[in-house]
């Protein structure tokens, strides 16, 4: 008998007879003899209505009440899967975060869970009950409700499972896995059936897609095996796990990449103290996170600096930077928009050298330029011009010996 | 400056331009230099179309599950009339039942209200806060979310009002006030500026279509004076008060009807102790409410027993009964559907003397037959044919002075 938590998507829950398919799932599970805990996300689309409704009173809702108003989408998707369960002649309870005691910090609408004390869950569980949990939602020391930001059901369920010492967690979801590449664009991108936190992580958008990347370093710190997998089929996902429980390891075991992106370079920026705070304080300030940076050292006293920013936040931070640069005498300010990111990933990288020069070696063979580099322990990423992306991918996928038979 | 409890039902925030509206008014009150505490309803049509939801799942959805899914409704309203005051530059904040700490039993779908401690109302309110409560919610003690049944907002409203100590609580609803007779078949009704608490208990039907009973029980215990106000004029409405606050003393303040009854008759029952119990402890059980009762006594150890039921339970209660007349040897059961209740209503009953005498002749003067009587200390109740009703109202209405000139 092991406990199991169980998240399941918006596209799961979509209405009322996806309602009782993932009724059927967990009374199976539930069958088996497990001890299942379920969490739940809001219908499809239902979050986005609620927010258009708030947005329709006003450009700026009030982030406490906006939770408030979000909150009642998971409610609604807890009370009617513990109904379907009940009315299956399954005993099963729903609780919201409050109920469920996860605790969170202040931040309305991008809360952080600080403690999850599970006592309601435990105690429901050793009565044999099939416990509910509204995801993505928790509530404040106050007692006010929070909720965990854009795909925080994913992270609700992690902390969850850390919390009641689950033996899985499994995320199921509209995809049934993780990739070694975007198969939009890869056709030879094939399913893996593990992978690692770090790699995870270091995934980026390509992760982000099916698991909230927070979740993931929850499950990292937790040690909790997650399982991604597609609620509309039978098959094995991908197991997220530690990367020393045994699992295959490819030296690389994901090309991802990221065309939401943007730089910006200063030139001739006065090589002093103090004068990169100035440029990235303001955009801090704004909330704009930047990615990668770049500094080059140059003659004279002055440097050429680059990086890079969300492109959707490319016009406000060119702007500020050129009043920045005025004000610290920089030469000049420009910016491009046509980029895109592509990235090897994979735990392998640290015993094997020579990864960065396969990388480079393939994309020069195709005459694909290297704008900026940036790298981690297990990560290589190069910003290359937009138009290569699909390219860049498929001959990297190719170059590490990822592609399908 | 007084403490203002405000209750706007579902027609009245039904969508944004009206939760809008009803934020203006809030507003007003409070440039007023008030304290406001606001309790709201669902949006008009949602809390049926959640109940049509949840039939969806299953034809007898578990009540637990069914109080969490409804309490989303007013979960919502009071989320977006607290945005827009705040979007208004008005210092607000929404509060579900639980965390107003309106505490019941744990009768789920009709909960009673046990205790309300409002320590987080009074807290927000000595901040100059408007508060917003989700009304027709509350939790037991165990933390579950329970809903007070049909009206239940206006519980929560009186309720709250008399934790807060309330100077009034303001009634918002889509008719104006209370009146003499249902001006829909009585055009010569007028609505009453003011009408005490035990009027307002024995109105029954016509009072409660604008006040959920329950609420007025509550009202006298506490002695809230309660004022049932249109949200889409800003004419007085009814003021319920307590019978000895200076209130003009009609003798009969309203004539009310109520065509939700039949009556089942059993004839020739064995007068013998413990038949009463064995013909209404069944109907009991089956939750359906018995208003009137007349027995006969007649010759020969036997005697007529008449009743009324709701019309909704006539066929249910009239099946019962044919068995238990076989099993208690009565020697036929019979009913009949078509037959309305008309009642005259006043405190100044007490005082005064030939108010039946006048409610007999005027029907008798129209020869309207009287099937059944009952009275109260300040109603008396004719069971009339149904045809009969309009007129009926009109006549009683005209007989005891009520007219509008």
């Amino acid at each position: 008998m092991s406990l199991i938590v169980q998240k399941y998507g918006g596209t799961s829950v979509a209405d009322l007879e996806r309602i009782r398919n993932v009724a059927k799932r967990i009374a199976k599970t539930y069958e088996q003899g497990h001890q299942v805990v379920v969490i739940l996300s809001a219908m499809a689309g239902i979050t986005d209505h609620l927010i258009d409704m708030a947005r329709d009173v006003t450009e700026s809702p009030d982030k406490r009440e906006l939770d408030v108003l979000l909150a009642t989408g998971e409610q609604t998707t807890s009370a009617l899967l513990a109904m379907t369960l009940k009315s299956m002649k399954y005993p099963a309870q729903s609780l919201l975060g409050h109920q469920a005691e996860v605790l969170t910090d202040h931040s309305y609408g991008n809360a952080r869970i600080i403690d999850i004390r599970a006592e309601k869950i435990k105690e429901l569980l050793s009565d044999r009950q099939i416990v509910v949990v509204a995801g993505f939602q928790g509530c404040d020391p106050d007692g006010n409700i929070t909720t965990l930001g854009r795909g925080g059901s994913d992270t609700s369920a992690v902390a969850i499972a850390a919390a009641v010492n689950a033996d899985v967690c499994e995320i199921y979801t509209d995809v049934d896995g993780i990739y070694t590449a975007d198969p939009n664009i890869c056709d030879k991108a094939r399913k893996l059936s593990v992978i690692s936190y770090d790699e995870m992580l270091n995934m980026a958008s390509l992760g982000a897609k099916v698991l909230q990347i927070r979740s993931v370093g929850f499950a990292k710190k937790y040690n909790i095996p997650v399982h991604v997998r597609s609620s509309f089929t039978e098959e094995e996902g991908t197991m997220v796990v530690n990367e020393n429980s045994g699992m295959e390891r490819l030296i690389v075991s994901s090309v991802t990449h990221d065309k939401n992106q943007a730089r910006i370079t200063l030139k001739k920026v006065p090589d002093q103290p103090g004068v990169a705070a100035k440029i990235f304080t303001p955009i801090a300030e704004e909330g704009i996170v930047v990615d990668m940076i770049i500094q080059n050292t140059r003659a004279g006293g002055k440097t050429d600096l680059t990086f890079t920013v969300p492109r959707v936040n490319y016009k406000s931070a060119l702007k500020m930077q050129k009043k920045i640069a005025e004000e610290i005498g920089a030469e000049d300010v420009f910016g491009d928009e046509n980029i895109a990111k592509v990235s090897v990933v994979g735990v392998g990288m640290r015993d094997h050298s020579g990864v960065a020069s396969t990388m480079f070696t393939a994309l020069a063979k195709e005459n694909i330029n290297i704008m900026m580099i940036s790298t981690s322990e297990i990560r290589i990423s190069c910003v290359i011009e937009e138009k290569y992306t699909e390219l860049a991918v498929r001959v990297l996928h190719t170059a590490f010996g990822l592609d399908k038979e």
